[in-house]
């Protein structure tokens, strides 16, 4: 990362996923998540794709298009954050692979892996808050996008869903052993309110889906 | 696809999602489910790869191996169905877009689009099969897998868990609007019985890491 070599989302999905598969330290689960999250923002530009410029929804048309402008906004800014979950993941693998010795030495370390830490759950936090953004555009997706595209609804909101869990244990992983635990709990605490909201949308589109499937 | 150009799993990630995004018919929420599932089935190997030559793990090495031996085949697996379902997809685009107007050309249409529901079906039943047998895996990974990479187990099991879910979406959507209903009875009931087993275990799975998380 930093600049050497290409970047992770210019790989092919074939290479992207062998890097994952990888003892590599990056990608891992932060930046797959995000990847998930990107192709279930996909899906939601895909329904607003097939529903805009038809008869029979023209008279959502607009509110159509401003979902997709939000939608493509996601995807790209998700694609950006398996890069930047990377980028934060470096100081921490650094910070981990100090060799501290004398009290001294372990006081700095402890320093620099309480900063580093803060700064790698910067990104699944985005995972999160981005995941569930999406999941209130696919909610109008269910209720007015095309009845043809609607089972693609159900995946996208079922990859969110993914994304948004996931980047919950990114988060929860580096807070677990945070020192400052006012901060950590107050991470903690913000994440779980946003997951908490996430999955209620997520049951409630994936339910809808499922009805207007059942009774196509 | 049918040999024109480039594959999808070749595609870069980014294009793979703007591909994704656009009106063209595939790729779809089908594929898009197992190149999830081929992430999820990825994290579990990283999880094997960073487990692997571990003194500490030294005495669960060989299952270690042969789990590792498993979920590479499935993360190949799936990519193989992101290209299948964009190939039995297209049978199904062809029958649909038959104009038929006399009896006999509608018996016609209502039997090719019978055949073509039912060739559309097989990709997705066979993402949520490989979706349940990598869940099996991460379970495993879960309990005897690097602490250090706990985290990548439970997002790995989010992902396989979307990939479960997005691709029985994918079998209904099929099934609902097939005549034959004794045969879309026994598909969407085979179909229920493998998801119900695979949310069992994502369920399972997210709990231990979540507690693995919080005692660390």
């Amino acid at each position: 990362m930093g600049g050497c070599g290409v970047s992770f989302v210019d790989k092919s999905c074939v290479e992207f996923s062998a890097a994952l598969a990888s003892k590599a330290p990056v990608p891992g689960g932060g930046g797959a998540s995000a990847m998930v999250g990107s192709l279930g923002a996909a899906l939601g530009s895909m329904v607003c794709n097939l529903t805009i410029g038809k008869k029979a929804y023209m008279d959502v048309e607009e509110e159509i298009k401003d979902v997709l402008s939000k939608t493509e906004r996601i995807r790209e800014d998700m694609l950006n954050l398996v890069e930047k979950d990377a980028e934060v993941f470096e100081p921490l693998a650094k910070a981990y692979g100090i060799k501290a010795q004398s009290p001294e030495e372990r006081v700095a370390k402890d320093a620099l892996m309480e900063r580093a830490l803060k700064t790698a759950c910067s990104v699944p936090v985005e995972i999160v808050k981005q995941s569930l953004e999406c999941l209130k555009l696919l909610a109008v997706l269910g209720r007015k996008g095309s009845r043809l595209a609607i089972s693609d609804v159900g995946v996208g909101a079922l990859f969110c869903q993914a994304a948004l869990e996931g980047g919950r244990f990114n988060v929860i992983i580096n807070t677990s052993i945070m020192k400052d635990r006012a901060y950590a709990t107050s991470v903690e605490q913000e994440t779980d309110r946003l997951v908490r909201d996430g999955l209620a949308l997520a049951d409630e589109i994936t339910r809808t889906v499922e009805q207007r499937i059942k009774k196509s």
